[in-house]
C-alpha cells in the first residue's frame, strides 16, 4: 500500500519502452497494480503506451485500458489494430466492454465486434450498446450468479462455481423461475451456512430491490445508496433479469455528479482538467467568459440610462459593483441550497413555502446588514443620509429579489427538467448583476429624484 | 422498487403515532425498508418519532437511526433514556454504533456506554472513539472475518460461520498470521471453490491491500477508487488486523466531500440543508454576505480614490461591474479547476508549468474579448478611442491576473494544508473585485492621465 508512481518510475518505463527492452520491462511492471500502471502509461507518449499494452498479456492490459482517461485512452487506441483492440475487449467484463466499444469511431467499431472470439460476449456486448448510456441498462455488466428455484444447494453451488469463472465479485446470487423471472436473492452467508440438501425455493429472500433496463442513472444511484446496495439486479420489460449494476460503477457515477454540478457553478464546461490541452480547455472556459461579458455588457448599458445621475449623485456609481456582487453572492447561496436537497431528495417544502422561508432569511439578513451599510456610508464615508439611506434600501430589496430567484430558478429548471445546477453558474450571476443594477438605480430615481 | 414516501402516508404514520395505536402502525411498517421510515420519522415530530423508534424491534431501529441526519437523529434522542440508546448501539455495527456515539452530548456518554449489554461491543466501541474520525480508525468497523494461515479450509467454514453472524455483508476473509499481522485474504469465490481439506495457507492470496489505522480519510476514499475496493482492512501501528472499511461508508464520504467544494464555492458554510431552522441556515450564510459586504465596500474606497475621472471619464465607472464581474469568473473557473485536479490527484504539472499555461489560456481568451469589448465601446457606444482601448486593454490584464491568482491560490492552500476550494468562494472573489477595480483604474489613470 501506500504505493506512488514517482516521475523517475516513469521515465525509467518510458525509456524501457522505446528501447524495447522486454523482459527488463516485465520485470518492472509484473508486480504493479493495474491502475498504477495506468498511471504510468498516460503519462508516456502513446506510441510506447500500445508497446507496452502489447506487451502484456490481456487480461492485465484490459484493466489498464478501463483505467485510463477517455483522452488518454483513445490516443492509444489509435496504435493498435481493430483484432489487438477486439482481444482486449474479449478479457473485459461486458459493461466496460460495451462502454470502451461506444468510445471508438463507428467505421471501426464494427470490424472490432466481428473479431471479438466469444460470440456469445459479442452478442452482449450488442445488446449492451442498445441502451442510452445513463439508463440502468447502460450502466449495467451482464455478468451475475443466476440461480432456479427449483435446485437444491448443491446443484446451485456446481452452477455457481461454474458461472463464477466470468464474474469477478459475487455479491448476490439472484434467483429465478422457469421463465428466467427475477423473484429474489440469496445471500452469500446464507449459502455458506446452509446444508446442501436444501431447495432453494426454501431458502431464498423473496424481497429484492431491482431496476428497469430504462431506469435513470440518477435514479439508480439514488437507490443504492438510499438503501445502501452493493449490486442491483436490472429487469427487462417484462421481468426477466437481465444484468446488475455493482457499486463501483455507481461510485463513478456519483462523483461525475458532484462534479458536474461544481463544474456548473464555477462556468466551467464539464470533464475538463489541467492537462487538457489548450484547445480544449479553452472551448470549455470561453464560451461561458463570452456570455459573462454581453451580460456585463448589458449591465453597462442599464447604467448609463441612469446617467442623468452624474451630476449631483456621481457617487452612487461607485456602489453599482457592491451591489452586483451582494445580488450574485446571496443568488447562488439560495440557489446551491435548492441544487444539493434536489440532489439529496430533501426537498420537501412546496414552492410557495420555500420562497416564504427566503423571504425571511434574505429580510434578516439583508436588514442587518444594510444598517451596517448605512452605518458605514454616513458616518465613515460622511454621505449625505439620504444617499445612505438610498444605498442601505437599495442593498436589502436587491438582496430579497436575488434570494427569491436564486430559489425560484433552480426549482423551476428541475421542474422543466433542466439540470437545476445551471442556476448557480455564470448565467444566473450576470443576469443578477443586471437586475440589481436596475433595482438600485430605479430606487434611487425614486428617492434622489434625478 | 420504485417505491415512494408519499405526504399522506406521513401524515397516517403521524396520526397513528401520536394517537398510539400500535397494531396498525405494526401493519403499515412492517413491509417498509429502513430507510423509507427514516425518511418518514424525520418528518413528524420527534416525540412521535421517539413513539415509532420504542415500538419497532431494535435492529431494524438502529439500521432506521442511522439513515436520519444528525440533526433529526439529536431530536429524536432527546426523547429517549440513555438505556434505550444503548439498546440501539447494541444492535448496531461498530463503525455506526460509534459515529453515534460520537454525537452525544459528553454527560450521556459514560452513561450509554456503561447499559450496552454486549460487554466486548462496549470495548470495541470505546476503541474506535479514540480515533480521529476522518482517520481510517474512525471510519473502520470492528466487525470481519478472519481465518489464521494454519487452519484447514474446513475449520475456517466453521469459523466463517461462528463470524459471519456479526458481519452482515462477507466481502473478503482475512488471512492472519498466529500473532495476528495481516498476511493475506481469500475471496468468497475461491472458498466456494475449493475442497474443504486444503489448508489456507495453500490457497490464500498474500497481496493485499489495506491501510493504517491513522491513514486520512481522503487517501482511503483514493485508494478505495483507484483500485475499485469494496473492502479495505485497517492494521494497528505494528501490522495487526484491527478493522476493515466498507465501500458504502466510503461512498458517503466521497460524496460530502465533493459537496463540501461545491458548498464552500457557493459561500456557504458546510451542511445546511432546506429544511434547517432559520437560525442555522443564516449561521450558515450571513458570515460569508458580511465577509462580502466588507469586501465590497473596500472596492467602493478603491473606486473613490479615483474620483477624479469623474470630471471627463465619468463613463469609466459604468465599466466598474463589468471588470470586477470578469475578474471574478475567470478567477474562479481556472481556481475550480485546479480543485478538482486537486481532488481527482491529476495535478501532474509543477506550479511555474501551470501557470505559464493559464498565462497563455487566459491571454488568448482575454485578447479575443477585449477585441470585442474594444469594438462594441467604440463603435456601438461611442466612445472615443482612448476611452475604448483603456477598457479593452484593462479587460484582458485584469483577466490575466485574476486567472494568474486563480491558479496560484489553490495551489498554495493546498500545500498549506488548507481546503484549497475556499479558493473558490467569496473571500477570493471579492478580492479579485479588488484588485481588479483597483487595476482597471490605475490603466486608465496612466493612459487617460486624469
Amino acid at each position: 500500500m501506500q504505493f506512488q508512481v514517482t516521475p523517475e518510475l516513469i521515465e525509467k518505463i518510458q525509456h524501457l519502452a522505446s528501447e524495447q527492452l522486454d523482459q527488463e520491462l516485465h520485470r518492472y511492471l509484473k508486480d504493479l497494480h493495474h491502475a498504477d500502471i495506468a498511471e504510468i502509461i498516460a503519462a508516456i507518449p502513446p506510441v510506447d503506451a500500445a508497446y507496452i499494452i502489447r506487451l502484456l498479456d490481456s487480461e492485465k492490459t484490459a484493466e489498464i485500458l478501463m483505467e485510463l482517461y477517455e483522452d488518454d485512452r483513445e490516443q492509444i487506441l489509435l496504435q493498435l489494430s481493430p483484432q489487438e483492440i477486439a482481444g482486449e475487449l474479449d478479457m473485459m467484463d461486458t459493461d466496460d466492454a460495451a462502454d470502451f466499444l461506444a468510445e471508438l469511431p463507428d467505421e471501426i467499431k464494427g470490424e472490432v465486434i466481428d473479431n471479438i472470439e466469444d460470440d456469445e460476449h459479442a452478442k452482449d456486448l450488442q445488446e449492451l450498446l442498445r441502451y442510452d448510456e445513463d439508463s440502468a441498462g447502460g450502466l449495467m455488466a451482464k455478468e451475475l450468479i443466476r440461480v432456479r428455484e427449483d435446485w437444491p444447494v448443491s446443484e446451485c453451488i456446481d452452477e455457481i462455481r461454474r458461472q463464477a469463472e466470468n464474474v469477478i465479485r459475487v455479491h448476490s446470487i439472484y434467483v429465478v423461475d422457469k421463465d428466467d423471472k427475477l423473484i429474489g436473492r440469496l445471500s452469500v452467508k446464507d449459502l455458506l451456512t446452509v446444508k446442501s440438501q436444501t431447495k432453494i425455493a426454501e431458502i431464498y429472500i423473496p424481497r429484492v430491490d431491482y431496476v428497469n433496463v430504462h431506469t435513470d442513472g440518477d435514479e439508480v444511484a439514488r437507490v443504492m445508496q438510499k438503501y445502501d446496495l452493493e449490486a442491483l439486479p436490472v429487469v427487462d420489460e417484462i421481468g426477466k433479469l437481465v444484468g446488475r449494476i455493482t457499486i463501483d460503477d455507481i461510485v463513478d457515477f456519483i462523483k461525475e455528479e458532484a462534479e458536474k454540478d461544481y463544474q456548473l457553478a464555477a462556468g466551467i464546461s464539464q470533464d475538463v482538467d489541467t492537462n487538457d490541452s489548450f484547445i480544449k480547455q479553452t472551448r470549455a472556459r470561453l464560451p461561458w467568459l463570452l456570455l459573462a461579458l454581453v451580460g456585463s455588457f448589458v449591465a453597462v448599458l442599464v447604467i448609463g440610462e441612469f446617467d442623468t445621475a452624474l451630476e449631483r449623485y456621481s457617487r452612487l456609481f461607485f456602489f453599482t459593483p457592491l451591489i452586483a456582487a451582494m445580488a450574485g453572492n446571496v443568488g447562488v447561496q439560495s440557489s446551491a441550497i435548492i441544487v444539493q436537497s434536489i440532489a439529496n431528495n430533501t426537498l420537501s417544502d412546496s414552492l410557495s413555502t420555500r420562497l416564504f422561508k427566503e423571504l425571511l432569511l434574505s429580510f434578516s439578513s439583508g436588514l442587518l446588514l444594510s444598517l451596517l451599510l448605512l452605518f458605514a456610508t454616513h458616518f465613515i464615508l460622511n454621505y449625505p443620509i439620504s444617499l445612505a439611506i438610498t444605498i442601505a434600501l437599495s442593498l436589502i430589496i436587491v438582496m430579497i429579489i436575488a434570494s427569491l430567484v436564486g430559489t425560484f430558478v433552480p426549482i423551476t429548471l428541475h421542474r422543466m427538467g433542466i439540470d437545476p445546477a445551471l442556476a448557480t453558474g455564470p448565467f444566473i450571476t450576470t443576469s443578477n448583476d443586471i437586475f440589481g443594477i436596475f433595482i438600485f438605480f430605479s430606487i434611487a430615481r425614486v428617492i434622489l429624484e434625478f
